[in-house]
């Protein structure tokens, strides 16, 4: 594999199986300005002051005001115009920073929910796909907050398969205003938005459209009915209802894009939502960990603090270590989209144009990341109960919250099945259409495992040589196996959903094992190597487990697949390709756990 | 390893890891009678008539009440009275019997923790330890449920640690009474028992017991106060309480068993709800599973049911897998602990002494069945939800109340953690007492991973041969480890909890997956093996998963402690002996799922 020269803007998604990235070529966390970090640390006084000591009331409230109310003080810090184009009345910030303030607010259990539902898939659609009068007409009003805006897209009959709703429009005989009938659910801040991004398919003659439209639709319109709020597992405060909609009127010039468009629209923004998503799910991870960290600290038994015991100090690790990796990889990504943006935008791209371009391209990255941020705030939500013992089970701790609102980022923005399914399906066409060459690789790879391995020594002792060598392995059992599947089962592997699972999971933890390592190399460029004990132990942990994780789900999906010699040749590849020296991963979570927990706090 | 003779009673607890089980030796639940099965089904149609249509109401509730008036129901049907020996007005049921009263009263959710409240931990005192006194006059209303029992053992700062517990009881001056204060913590139906079973510890001329001391408290008693019930994540019916007694007088002769025998009384009472608590895991996991795959029948995305897809079908197997797993095991144990207590009473010994002992002989498999129950239960209600997409997050669905109220299984009877430790704790203490040999055979194991491996031929071509070659190995990986890290540590390992947590993962997977193939191997002896494609499946694929997961765990505890040739040698020893030929378990897989798919219904 060629290492890959270091212009950021060759970058291309998926492109990361194939080309090796070097520690330059990524953004870290650690490279954030002053100035970003403070408007981060707006965020998070905004949530300490106004919304954590408000967590019960915004739970058990009976009336959307209170979130609303809370919505519009956060538009009054500026908190909901991140995004938003100074010439809109937002910030204009880029990417990444949204990534940052989204992180920053993703701590606020059911607020986070609405502020995100607003921001992203409420605004994004008028910003990235709205003509000059609509976004000067909307964007304005939603950057304060003046507005609030929810996202209609699911039905009762249509969830993953998004593009089967029912909803219809058709145009009034005066061609003045679309007529929108059908059901809406699971419509976040259904109760007190302004603005309803409704997807719909039009019906023409008695014809009806095999893809959706995109309106943007005014609460004060005729024929929109809306149930109670829905009664959830979590995020409880979080005003979600079904809404229905009875020949409802729109303004024919409130059509989004164009028609037929809205699928499009909806996957983008979706797209959008999924990065974040991971930024938001980290927000409230390292809160959690906080939480748990400074309980077991206090919490004693057996005459000492919990927080001695190597059982505990093993989650603790994990903890920190899950979150650490999805921090790496997530603004890793948060910086390509810049990246990519900014190289449209000097080939002379129009501005939404540019930003949308850069989230398609980027759209497996995204999905890789909803799914590992999700799952580490899940694991780290399920250990802080259980640090919590007992009281992880009291509504009057935090741990019960943050375990109920938790489990909604593995469902919502796709389900993390649908995603990884994606992962794999993207990866797939984008080599059947030459945009990236996996088979070329794969094949290379297909020729190595019959070849005798190279047993010579390696003499390069350069910074996680022996690392590198690692994930660039892993990157050959991915396209191994990627590979063979795809000779095997040709376009009939989308009916093999467990293989397909396999695999990604193996691109999932190649990316982020790569993503960390990468931060950490450039993190010890940066302040040194005796800054970096904490980190490299967290390095060292994360790739170990990707590598275990990469060969349970290797031996896996080749299993279900290959036979006889092809059966034997490939799992002895999978084995050369996952071999690493063993290492005392006991010995790096003590030392992990034993700063976190003289820190009394979570912190990297 | 020689084949254990086919003497029932000659079992040991703990003895699976270096003795070889027959097929004849074990239980399996198609062994239960018509009438055990009548049981089962009348306490399946409690459930179906009053409780399933009231679960909402329940877990409402304002007043403690409705649940009591619940299990009055129960008791006139007889379902609070089957451990209870017939001369004290119960059914005086065998305990495999009570095993499976507790998986069919297993899926009520708050209601069924109520009912195990006071049938196991409320009642079990009484009847174990209880003299001829206290027996009659309190069993026969516990049997009838006419009186009902909470069991009061955790304290604020007394959790795992349930010794340390600061509740205190002084003798009066006149000697007829003990003086109790203190405060319990968690008493699940707190609300409505008209006994408490309480410990503390005996304060002496200014003196405090080490240990403590078990009582029987009457409701009527003066100096009991209670808290409005807790607000919990899930189990929100299960009237759960904290309890203040102050300076709480009770007389005399309520002092249960001996004075200082409290912790034993705490820790032999647990145990049995440990075991319980994995049958009733397995009740609620069912009930669970049905759903799940009736929602996916009726779910139709993408044009299709979803049962029809990959990755769906992989859920549904793993959670029929697992609970068909949960399940052999915990009769073997439940058979067990009957033919020990018959051995005992044909000895001569009481009958109470004789389930005691019994208990306490098998309390390490109680622990290994408490965190596979609840663990197998977590997994099938997180996939549950998962099935359920949207739905699962909406409390109009049942996934959003098994999520919640599963929670509590991994936290109460002692935190799987504590079960995990107990595992290994309990095993090597007795070995240390010449219990069981554990180190010589773990010498053995020693020796044979310095030889050259046998590569000769298996010739046994009888039924699952390989396989029982396979869990033959599984018990030297456990052995070599275990015996490595004795050597190593001495007295010390207990401060290596994370090589005891390895060390308990590979003996509970060991364990669970010797019990299933035994199962499997029994039923195809009795119904023939075109009856068991199933199950033969189901057992291929539980001992795959297992295998993985020894080998991870076994890798992380050897790189844990071992160096230089140590380290080689014994992770060569764990390759050969986690060595399996590869199996297409995705077809398994698919095999198993449409047969749940095709039924609508979870059945074995």
């Amino acid at each position: 594999m060629a290492v890959a020269e270091d212009k950021k803007t060759s970058i291309k998604g998926g492109e990361f199986l194939i080309k090796e990235t070097s520690a330059s070529q990524i953004f870290i966390p650690e490279e954030f300005t002053e100035e970003q970090r403070m408007i981060a640390d707006t965020c998070k006084d905004f949530l300490s002051r106004e919304i954590w000591p408000r967590l019960d009331e915004i739970d058990n409230a009976k009336s959307p005001d209170l979130i609303s109310g809370l919505m519009d003080k956060a538009g009054e810090l500026g908190l909901l115009g991140t995004a938003v184009p100074e010439e809109y009345g937002g910030f204009g910030m880029n990417f990444n920073t949204s990534m940052l303030v989204a992180e920053a607010t993703g701590a606020g259990n059911s607020f986070s929910v609405a502020l995100s539902a607003h921001t992203g898939i409420g605004t994004l659609p008028i910003l990235y796909y709205g003509n000059e009068e609509q976004k000067s007409k909307y964007l304005p009003k939603l950057a304060t907050g003046e507005w609030k805006a929810a996202y209609c897209l699911t039905e009762p009959d249509s969830g993953s398969d998004a593009n089967s709703g029912k909803t219809k429009a058709r145009l009034t005989e005066d061609g003045k205003h679309y007529a929108i009938t059908g059901q809406k659910m699971w419509i976040t801040n259904g109760g007190f938005a302004d603005i309803f991004i409704v997807f719909a398919k039009i019906e023409e003659n008695g014809q009806i459209d095999k893809n959706l439209t995109a309106f943007i639709i005014e609460k004060s319109s005729n024929g929109i009915t809306m149930n109670e709020p829905e009664h959830k597992m979590g995020i409880k405060g979080s005003d979600t209802r079904q809404i229905f909609f009875n020949d409802c009127l729109v303004p024919a010039e409130n059509m989004l894009s164009e028609r037929g468009n809205g699928f499009k629209i909806a996957v983008n923004i979706l797209n959008i939502g999924r990065i974040k998503l991971a930024a938001a799910a980290l927000g409230g991870a390292k809160m959690v960990t906080r939480q748990a960290i400074q309980y077991a600290n206090e919490r004693k038994q057996f005459g000492t603090a919990i927080s001695g015991f190597g059982a505990i100090k093993y989650k603790l690790a994990e903890m920190a270590v899950g979150m650490f990796a999805t921090e790496s990889a997530s603004y890793r990504v948060g910086q390509n989209i810049d990246d990519l943006i900014t190289a449209f935008q000097e080939k002379g791209m129009p501005d939404s144009e540019s930003k949308l371009k850069a989230l398609e391209e980027l759209a497996i990255e995204c999905a890789i990341m909803k799914v590992h941020g999700s799952e580490v705030l899940d694991y780290v939500v399920d250990e802080g109960v259980q640090i919590y013992g007992g009281m992880g089970f009291s509504a009057d701790a935090p741990m019960d919250r943050a375990y109920r609102d938790s489990r909604i980022n593995r469902i919502f923005e796709g389900t993390n099945e649908i995603n990884r399914l994606l992962v794999v399906d993207m990866l797939l066409k984008r080599t059947m259409k030459g945009q990236l060459d996996l088979m070329g690789p794969a094949m290379a790879v297909g020729k190595e495992i019959m070849s005798i391995p190279d047993f010579s020594s390696d003499e390069d002792e350069s910074l996680f040589a022996a690392e590198k060598k690692v994930i660039r392995s892993l990157k050959k059992a991915v396209l191994m196996i990627a590979g063979a599947a795809v000779q095997k089962f040709m376009m009939k592997l989308s009916e093999e959903q467990e293989i397909i699972m396999n695999l990604a999971d193996m691109i999932i933890e190649t990316y982020v094992a790569e993503s960390v390592l990468l931060r950490v190399e450039k993190r010890i460029g940066l302040l040194g190597a005796d800054a970096n004990a904490l980190q490299k132990d967290m390095a060292v942990v994360y790739l170990n487990k990707a590598v275990e994780k990469i060969n349970n789900a290797g031996r896996s999906a080749i299993t279900s697949f290959a036979e006889g010699d092809e059966l034997r040749v490939m799992l002895m590849g999978l084995k050369r390709f996952t071999k690493t020296e063993p290492v005392n991963l006991k010995d790096a979570r003590r030392r992990i756990a034993d700063k976190l927990i003289a820190k009394n706090d979570y912190a990297f």
